[in-house]
C-alpha cells in the first residue's frame, strides 16, 4: 500500500480578483444577532477582501459569520456575536462584494471530472475496498502529521470486538480526541465495571438476572465517585475506550441529549457549550471519523470546514468520514458537497474491526 | 366507526399480599446519588408497601426511583435526588420486599394471548389499517377527557400538507402540547416568514435564488425581535405549526441539541432543563403520539408510563404511538414492552395528512 | 387544481445533423448474439440514419439493441435476436455514427437549471405535496387520453384500507394493467376467500386459528379450480385487487419468483417470458406507478423509455413514479437519470389511501 | 477459540404418544393439487404415524405436503403432486392426528429460556463479536463433516475487497455450492473480463469510458462462446467467484429473474425449475449463509428445513445465517422462529472481508 500523500492546495488567482472592492463591514446590532444581509460561511476556503489583502478564515464553520478583528477573520456562532463586532456582510461569492468562496482549490483535474460521474451516492451496494485502504494510509499519516477526530454512536460499547478494536485504535496513537455521548460512555463504562451493556454480557449477550439495573448503577457509582476518573480509580476499571481515553490522555467530549439517565458527571448539560467544546477539539483537527451517530455527525459535520490552516500557514484539506448503516444518513452528510466527504455505508462495528486489523493494532 | 371506550383497570389483588414486608427506604447518601440497592421504576403501575398501605406511584417515569416523602410516592430523576431523601430500595417486583409491580392491570382475556402472537413487529408490510381508526376515535375522545401530546420532528416543517394538516389538528383541539426542537421551529417559522423550509419552496420545491440563508435569515430575524412571540407580531406571521401553538394557547417545548444553528431564543439549551420542561407535559398526557424524531421519541418513550391516575383517582391507560419509516425506530419504542405502544412504519407527512383527513379537519 | 397539460416535445434539429454518416449495419453472428459493437438503446428518443431518413425507435427498451427491419427501427432483447438480424452498431450519441440520442426533447428551459440543483435525491424528508396534486391531475388525463400501469407488491393486500383502496381506483378507471407476482394475487385472493392476509384477519389484524393454511389453502383451491376466472366464479369471490382487475376487464400480469409457494395457474413461471408479457403492457404505456416491490420496479424500470410514440405520431412523455419505504430503492429507480421518474418516499398502503381520497373514488 | 461441536438431537418421547391414531392419508385429486385438509410442514422434525412407525420425512420443505410412498415421507411441492400421491391429511402437531411435529429436539436447557429474552429482535446495534466466532469454528467443521451454501445477492461483485474474500473462501474449501442470480455472475464475470461492474473500475471505482456497455459485452460474449465455461476457457478468464467455483468444481445454480439482462446462457429461466435446482443443493447443506439478497434469501429460508438426516440416520441441526443491511430483511428471515437462524445486520461485503479473515484464508 503506498503511503498518503497530502494534495496541494492552490491558492486563488489573486490577480483575477484585481479591482474588487472590499468586503463590507457592519456592525452587530445587538448580542447574538448579525446585521441585515450577513455574509455566512460555506466549507470551502473564504477570503475577504480588507484593505489590501485578500484575508483567509483560518478557523472556519459552516453557517456562522465572519467577523473581521484583531486584522483577521474570525468565524463565529450568531450566539456568540457581541453587539458591535464587525460582522462581514454580502451574498456573493466571486469577489464582487469582496468575499471570494474557493471552491476548487484541492482538486486535480480527474476530480473535477468525477464530480459529475453517475454513482455519486453511497449505497450499500456500493464497493468500499479503496476507501479502506486510503483510510489506513490517512490514518497512519495524520498519526505523524496530522489530528484525527472520532465521532462514535452507542453502539459501539454494545459489541466486544468492536469496543476492543477501537480501544485498540486509540491506544495505537490514531484517535486524538473523541466526541460522544452520555450513552457511549455509560455502557462502556458498564462493560468494565460489571461486564454488560445494557444488561447483556458484552460478549455471549446473554442477560444477567438484574441486568436492566446495570446502567442505572454505572450511573449512580459514577456519580457517587464524583467524576469518571475517580471512578476509574476506585473501582479498578481497566478496560474499554474511556478507559483507554484517560490513560492515554485523549481527550473526549461527551455532550448531554434528552435522552439521557443520570447523566454522568462530565457531560455537558448545555448542548451550546458542548458544541463549544467540540469546536475546540475540530479547531485543529485534520482527519473526522462519525461513526453510527446521525446526531453527532450532522453536529460535527456543521462544524468542520475542508480546510485547515496549518501552524506554518500552510492550507490542507480535511477528510471527513460518515460511516453509518444507514444511506439516509450516510448521504445526509455527504449532501454537503464537499469531495473530501467519504461515506461508507456498513455497520459501524465492523468497520472498526476491519480498521484496526488495517492498521495492525 | 364505534366511539371510543376506556378499557377498566383491574387493581392488583391485595389480599394475595398480605403479609408482604415493608418496603425498606434508605437515605441517598449525596445530592444526585441514590443509595446501594435502589429501585428503578419500569412503565408499569408500581405499588409500595408502606405502614398499612399499597401506595401507587402517581406521577411515575421509567429508571427513575421512587422517593417516598409526604405521605406519597415521588419518582425523581436520579439528578434531582437531595442527601437525605428517602428512597425506596429492593429489586424485585412480587412484593416479597413490598415492592408490587402490576403488569397486567389494563389487560383483557384477548390481548393476554396476543402478546403471544407470531408478528408481534410492525414493518413496512405491517395492516395499519385499523390502528388509524382507532387513532381517531381516540384523538376525539382525547379532546374532550384526556391530554394529547405530540412529538414533532423536523420533517413535517418541510412539506406544505404535513404542515398544513398538523396546524388544523391543532388548531381542532385534537393537541394538549407539542413537543420539538429548534429545527422544527425554525424551518416552520421560515415557511410562513420567507415561504421556503431549507430554501426550497415549501409547495414548489424550487430552491429559491440564496435560499440557503432563509433558515439563517429567520433565526436572526426572531433572535432580532427577542421572541417567537414578538417575531410573529412584528413579521406579521400568520399560518405554520408555530403560529398555530402561539394563536390557540398549545403549549410547546422546544429542546435543543448540538445539530442546532442559532438557536431560536425559547429553545432549551440545557438538556436536563428540557428534559423536565417535556415531562411537565407528559405528567398530565393521557395519548401521546411521536412523529418522525428518534431522539425525541426515545426522550418521551423514557418519560412516558403506561398509565396515568387521574384526579378522581382513576387509574387509565396513557396510548404511545411511534409513526416513523423506519422500522429500526418503531421497533426501537415498541421494545419498551407495553401494549399500550403503537408503532407505525410509514412516511409521516403522509401519516398526519391521513390523521387530518380522518378527524374532519 | 389546475388540469393536467402536456408538455410539448421538441424534435431535434436535424439540419444540425446534415452531413452526419448513415448508421452502421452489423448481422447478428447467431441467435440471441449481437454483433460486436452493437448499440445498446438509452431510455431517451434515439434517431438512426438510414438513408435519407433519421427513424425514431417507436417502442424502446434500455439496454436492447436496435434492428432495423421493414424501414422501421425495433428494439429487440438480446435473447430474441435472431442470427442474421440487422443490428445497427456504433457507440456514439452525437450522430457522428448516423445514432442521435436526444436527451432534451421534453425539458422546458427551467427544468434544465433544476436538474443541476441541490437536493435531488429523494428522502423520507422530502416534501411531496406537490407530487401528490401533479399526480391526481395526471390521473385524470392518463384516464382520458392515455393508459397507466401500475406494478405492485405483496404489502397491498395486506392492509385493508391500501386494498379497499386500489381496488376503487382500478374499479374507477385509472389504471389500465396491473403488473405483480404470485403473492400480491396469492394474498389478494386470500383476503377475499378466507378474510385473511398469510393468516391474519386484514382488518384487525387478528390471528385466525390454524391461518398459517390459508394462503396454502387458497393456492391450493384455485389450482384445484384451474384458473382464477374459475375460482372467482365457483368460490363467489367479490372483492379485491384481483376480482375487480377480472370485473372490469384489466389486464394482470402475474410474474413468478423463486419466492412463490403454488404458484397460482396463471404466474408466468419462465421470468423471460414474464418480461416479454409485461413489456407487451409497457409498450403502450403513458404512465407507469412502482408501488412496494423492489423485483418489480427495477424489472418494470429498465423496460420503460421516457417517451412514446403515439398513434398520430406525436412524441409525448411517459412519467413514471416510483414509490417505496426505502431510499435505497426509490433512489437506485431515480438514478435512471430522466427528468421523468418521481421518487416517493412512503408507505406504498398511505400512498394509495391518498391516491384514492385524492381521485375521489 | 473452542473447536465447534454438535449439539445432540433429543428424540421425542415415543412412549407419550402410544395410543395414538395412525396418520389419514388422501389421494390427490388431480395433478399439482392436494386434497383437502392436507397437512402443510413446518421447518421442524416431523414424525408421521404410520402402521407401528413414526416416521421420520428426511428431506423436509416448509410448506409442502407430506407424501407417503416406498415406505418413506416424501415432501413435495404442490406443483409436483401427481393425480394419486398418498396425501398425509391433519392439522394437529401434538400426535393426535398421527403427525407429531417435535419443535425442542435441538435445544439445551438455557436456550428454551434465553428464546423468552428480551432482545430478540437483530438490530444495527446488536452485538455481533459472538456470532462470528462461533460461524468460524462451524465453517471449520462443516469443511470436515458438513456441507455449506452460500447464497449471494450481486453487491459482492461489486467490491474488489468482498469478490477477493469470497473467491478465497471457495477455494479453501468452505463453500459447497452457491446460489445466485444472473446479475451476480455478470457482474463478476465482467469484473474478471473488463476489470469493471457496471462500469466502474472494481478497484478505484472510477468510470471507464463507455463502461455502461461492459455488462452487455460481457454477456453478449459469454452466449457467444455459448456456456460460461467456454468463455472462462477463451477468453482467459483467472479471477472472480464464478471462475473460482468452475476451478474447484463447486457447483452453482444461477435463478433468473424478470430484472435479468441478457441472461447467461446457464440462468435457469424457469424459477420454479430454479427451485427444484436450488433445492437439489440444500437437501444436503448442513450450513446455509445468505448474504446481501432479499430475494434470494427468502427463497431459500422457505426450502431449508431446521434439521438435516445424515446417511447413518444421526438427526442434525441446520445452520441458517441472514446477512444483510437492512433489518427487515434480517428479520424477515429470524421471523421463522427457528433458534438455528441467526441474522446479522451489516454490509454484506464487509462480512465476508471479516470472514475470510477470521479463517485465515
Amino acid at each position: 500500500m503506498k503511503a498518503f500523500e497530502l494534495p496541494v492546495y492552490t491558492a486563488p488567482e489573486f490577480s483575477a480578483l484585481r479591482g474588487m472592492p472590499e468586503a463590507r463591514v457592519e456592525l452587530a446590532p445587538k448580542d447574538g444577532v448579525a446585521p441585515e444581509g450577513y455574509h455566512a460561511i460555506s466549507i470551502f476556503p473564504e477570503y475577504f477582501h480588507i484593505g489590501d489583502e485578500w484575508l483567509l478564515a483560518k478557523e472556519s464553520r459552516m453557517d456562522c459569520v465572519p467577523v473581521y478583528e484583531n486584522g483577521e477573520i474570525a468565524v463565529r456562532e450568531f450566539r456568540h456575536l457581541k453587539a458591535g463586532d464587525r460582522v462581514i456582510c454580502g451574498r456573493t461569492e466571486d469577489g464582487s462584494e469582496g468575499i471570494y468562496v474557493h471552491v476548487h482549490g484541492f482538486e486535480e483535474a480527474h476530480e473535477q471530472n468525477e464530480a459529475f460521474s453517475f454513482r455519486q451516492g453511497h449505497s450499500r451496494e456500493s464497493s468500499f475496498s479503496r476507501d479502506y485502504d486510503q483510510l489506513y494510509s490517512l490514518l497512519r499519516y495524520e498519526r505523524e502529521h496530522g489530528r484525527s477526530v472520532w465521532v462514535v454512536g452507542p453502539a459501539f460499547s454494545f459489541d466486544y470486538d468492536a469496543r476492543d478494536a477501537f480501544s485498540r485504535v486509540i491506544a495505537g496513537g490514531y484517535a486524538h480526541a473523541v466526541l460522544a455521548g452520555n450513552a457511549l460512555a455509560t455502557h462502556d463504562l458498564e462493560g468494565a465495571y460489571l461486564g454488560t451493556a445494557l444488561g447483556q454480557d458484552i460478549y455471549t449477550m446473554r442477560h444477567v438476572p438484574l441486568g436492566h439495573y446495570n446502567h442505572l448503577d454505572t450511573i449512580n457509582r459514577v456519580r457517587y465517585h464524583g467524576s469518571v476518573e475517580a471512578f476509574i480509580r476506585a473501582e479498578g476499571i481497566d478496560n474499554g475506550i474511556i478507559h483507554t481515553c484517560e490513560k492515554c490522555g485523549v481527550p473526549y467530549v461527551l455532550a448531554g441529549s434528552i435522552r439521557d439517565d443520570g447523566p454522568l458527571p462530565c457531560v455537558y448539560g448545555d448542548v451550546y457549550r458542548a458544541q463549544d467544546a467540540m469546536r475546540d477539539q475540530i479547531r485543529s483537527a485534520t482527519t473526522v471519523i462519525c461513526m453510527a451517530t446521525m446526531l453527532h455527525s450532522i453536529a460535527v459535520g456543521n462544524m468542520t470546514p475542508s480546510y485547515r490552516v496549518l501552524a506554518d500557514g500552510t492550507v490542507r484539506r480535511i477528510y471527513f468520514y460518515c460511516v453509518d448503516i444507514s444511506e439516509f444518513t450516510v448521504n445526509k452528510l455527504a449532501d454537503r458537497g464537499s469531495l473530501t466527504t467519504r461515506g461508507i455505508v456498513t455497520n459501524a462495528q465492523d468497520f472498526i474491526v476491519n480498521v484496526a486489523k488495517g492498521l495492525g493494532v
